[in-house]
């Protein structure tokens, strides 16, 4: 997606070979018209696959997931990092090891949002090494529900999450991949 | 707001009188139409406030935000819980009690997306005694942004969070405010 890869070679800030800051219009500032667009591009990639949800991981997964559940009129459910006074019901679980914070921790989803007849998208801002994807997958699993797709914003192709996702058969689609970061030099796949 | 109130009343869950459940449609089950909906009412309220950015904090005040800066064509910015690789900048800081999840955390907005030239409107999903609020209040403060009001989907009156900002002068709008939830039953104020 062209407009998006501009925006990352404009906006972005490398700070070594395996990050790249992109929080000004991706997932601390959000840029509402990116969103949009990128939306969009959700919503014509995934247009056959009959989504009935968007699924994501809270926190910085969510305003893409937003914007994307519109586009499709279904339904956001984002999976919880943290069991809070207000979680109740039966919860489906899974463990996920966050690269940016360096730690694992536990998502929970209520089972009452997510069932058998749901043919979900899973949507999320950064792909990396895949953990969270892989975290809503088993849940999923858990679930029985469908997986029809999983849309992602940037992936960081070099750390192979992404690959790894394709290999196991899963629609997978990035709008932009990053390839390397070497000297602070962006490159992307083709 | 009468669809709002509609829909407390029908997928509400009051679990004692302090708390319900309104995950269904609002903060872990994302209803897409009624977010656009309410959104819209904020715009109506917020209209002549030359708003410049849509605050809040994660996790579950993120959807609603985002339909509402979308409404506004502003950026949106969520302030941060914990601090992440990804963090570099300078930050501006608070600590917030959370009510639902028992504890103080800390939460960080970086100083670049935040200025004194920004008009603001915060919006949350639940305003009960105040405290998220107050710490996006506190952040705006140490940017010298001006607070052009607040936005909340549904306050808990009964908690007086919602009532002491008022006292203290800022223009809160809460789309339904519950006055009491005694034997399961919802009260609103009129």
């Amino acid at each position: 997606m062209d407009l998006l890869k501009e925006r990352i070679l404009r906006d972005g800030r490398v700070k070594d070979e395996q990050i790249i800051k992109v929080d000004g219009f991706l997932n601390h500032q959000i840029d509402i018209c990116l969103m949009d667009e990128i939306a969009k591009e959700f919503r014509r990639l995934f247009a056959d696959e009959k989504i009935t949800k968007v699924i994501t991981i809270e926190a910085s997964g969510i305003a893409i997931a937003c914007f994307t559940a519109l586009q499709f009129q279904v339904p956001l459910v984002f999976a919880k990092k943290s069991e809070s006074k207000n979680i109740d019901g039966e919860v489906y679980r899974t463990t996920v090891t966050s690269f940016t914070k360096g730690r694992d921790y536990t998502v929970i989803l209520e089972q009452r949002y997510l069932s058998p007849g749901d043919r979900i998208l899973i949507i999320d801002d950064i792909l990396a090494t895949g953990k969270a994807q892989k975290g809503l997958l088993d849940i999923a699993r858990q679930a029985g529900a469908e997986v029809a797709g999983i849309g992602v914003v940037i992936e960081k192709g070099f750390q192979g999450g992404g690959d790894a996702l394709r290999k196991a058969g899963y629609n997978i689609q990035s709008l932009a991949i990053i390839d390397s970061m070497k000297d602070g030099t962006v490159k992307f796949r083709n």
